[in-house]
């Protein structure tokens, strides 16, 4: 993996990167993307949608807190993303939670092509129709005792939606279909607050964007990243006897901090 | 006050805590409660109320940033959690700011049953007609000048709306009409950030959805915690030379640290 | 310029300044007014704006994630405040970004009177049909170099909108039309997070309100504030080993903790 390439991309193109997301993590996610090197802008109204996305490389869709002004605006953000060949994220939050958002994904994936679609398992196996044939359906957390099915069932699935799929566990496993990275880094704390699976998604989408030809890869680095600033920010907190809130924090004072070095120093991945 | 069971129901529960909130502080509301040891879910959408309330356990409603959509979402919501008998805060956010407001919670509370009503004392007297009569009219800050009359005051309202009521002051007051907590803990500096009113709601929600069966003490415990964190974030925003953010920060980060040794040993708080 | 009559103003009064804003920095618009000794309101609902712009002293308008639902809540709440005489600030916040914004602000300032328009060189050059007539087209950051050129351009624009017109950049210029301040502090670093120009927006309006009778001095007092809270913060994050979302905190801290004589000892600016 070429860390170097990939970070300097993000941090030498200065991109605009758009997300279409949830009221609870807007602002960190606005400020994980800053902390990344890019720009964002956070607009969801459906009358400006086409100008916004003009203006834009790149394009995140986070359907937490959905609601019917937004789902307008989302499919022409996202017609118009395809039109102009911008790379979209798609991270289905809580997709299982309500019927009214796994119809509007099932609905949105059938229109749309994206090229990321990252959320933890059950978000994915929602994406699939008879997730029970695949043989991950008792799987709740990646571990390695069950590795070898998580990969084969995301390969299945990223062939399916011809695109990257990215889940979120204590293992991260991304895949294109043919190759798929295997991330052991990471820490538990990153659930104990709200909004690091949307951040994920914000940076994730801003890596893509900035690396058009190398998706996979910065698919991959941008998980890394994510991760290991997780277990600093979990030192650091521990170091200053501080919670939660201070965690948060931490955790984007290190996406802003972490240098290609600090990364090869502590990347503890796989290429499956 | 059981508060090691109290806390324990909270953390080993793990339950899912709804709120419909204002985009001011709903960051920090869904921070406080994963701090506290449970999980939230902001949604406000009403095409989906139905779903998220049946996979909820609890339901808050802060009336902050009101608007035409969440009326109906809030009205949803509190349907379904009446039904499931899941308790339900109401948190009247400047109720007595706009005719608006007032119109909707005096409707609001014809058709829904709450469990806790959360605010301060102008907010709690405007939920009432002719608080004149109550001869508390003229009081603005709760003191020990004033306890009596507010103390006998809180528990007509807590009558009259078969409910807990639970009001935010220099001194805090919470009643079921016939026991009446009396807390002391607390620090004027938590009026210097915005949130911390809804922060305390949220809090209270999801410590009340843990303890059903024991509902005053919950919302006692849950005060008690959030004025035992105000404190200490205060010494720690002195000893550290910062400022109000950081207070926000500490605020939050206290109470994902605070034990049932740290609320016995700080809590001030007498049953009246 | 008497720092300490501006600056007990708007502690002493404790005014109430109303924001219809975005939901990307309302936390953090909230807090700054807070931090500045003021209370904010947030309300964005039309059915409430007359009764909330009676019961505010000042308001302040930012169309970052402008929706149709916010475009009446703005008139209404303008309107209503034109006719009381609250100042009222302009944040057109990427304006040029969407013919959608353009439209709402240009027909915006054809009925409303702004006590200041606060935005970046682009945003008031996109207010100006004719940019390229006052030979400010080519310039995107305010430097000594080009400072005589743009102190000539904003008296026009000021002249023209009868107002005070605030341009954040390198060096900041403040004029209304007669008086131009010039003010050389701030950090390049508050552009590594996001809302600080909302930030600004909001504490200006909060100056404005608590000095109607000095809007030019209570302007530049407030861009001075921040700019030194700016400056400071930057120290503190490198002393502190931290990074952006630090950065933020510390920003709020210094708004929150600056006195006169901080001021009075690192303020750098110049009258034109």
């Amino acid at each position: 993996m070429n860390i170097d390439k990939i970070m300097n991309n993000v941090k030498d193109k200065h991109q605009l990167i758009h997300s279409i997301t949830n009221y609870v993590s807007v602002n960190d996610c606005a400020n994980i993307i800053l902390a990344s090197g890019a720009s964002p802008i956070m607009a969801d109204e459906a009358l400006e949608m086409d100008d916004i996305t003009n203006i834009s490389h790149g394009l995140n869709i986070n359907i937490g807190m959905l609601n019917q002004n937004k789902e307008k605006s989302i499919y022409l953000a996202c017609y118009k993303a395809n039109n102009l060949h911008h790379p979209i994220l798609l991270d289905p939050v809580g997709v299982g939670a309500s019927s009214y958002r796994q119809h509007f994904v099932s609905s949105l994936l059938k229109s749309i092509h994206f090229d990321v679609i990252r959320g933890n398992l059950s978000e994915i196996k929602s994406l699939v129709e008879n997730s029970l044939t695949y043989g991950v359906d008792t799987i709740e957390t990646i571990t390695q005792d069950n590795l070898d099915e998580v990969i084969e069932f995301i390969k299945i699935v990223a062939k399916q939606f011809h695109c990257i799929i990215a889940i979120s566990s204590v293992i991260d496993v991304i895949s294109n279909g043919n190759q798929t990275y295997v991330i052991y880094n990471g820490h538990p704390y990153m659930s104990k607050i709200t909004g690091s699976g949307c951040m994920l998604s914000a940076l994730t989408t801003t890596y893509i964007t900035a690396n058009k030809n190398n998706l996979l890869e910065a698919c991959a680095l941008s998980f890394l990243i994510m991760a290991i600033a997780g277990e600093k920010a979990y030192d650091k907190m521990i170091d200053n006897k501080v919670g939660t809130s201070s965690y948060r924090n931490y955790l984007i004072d290190y996406v802003s901090l972490l240098t290609s070095d600090d990364i090869r120093k502590e990347a503890n991945y796989e290429i499956r």
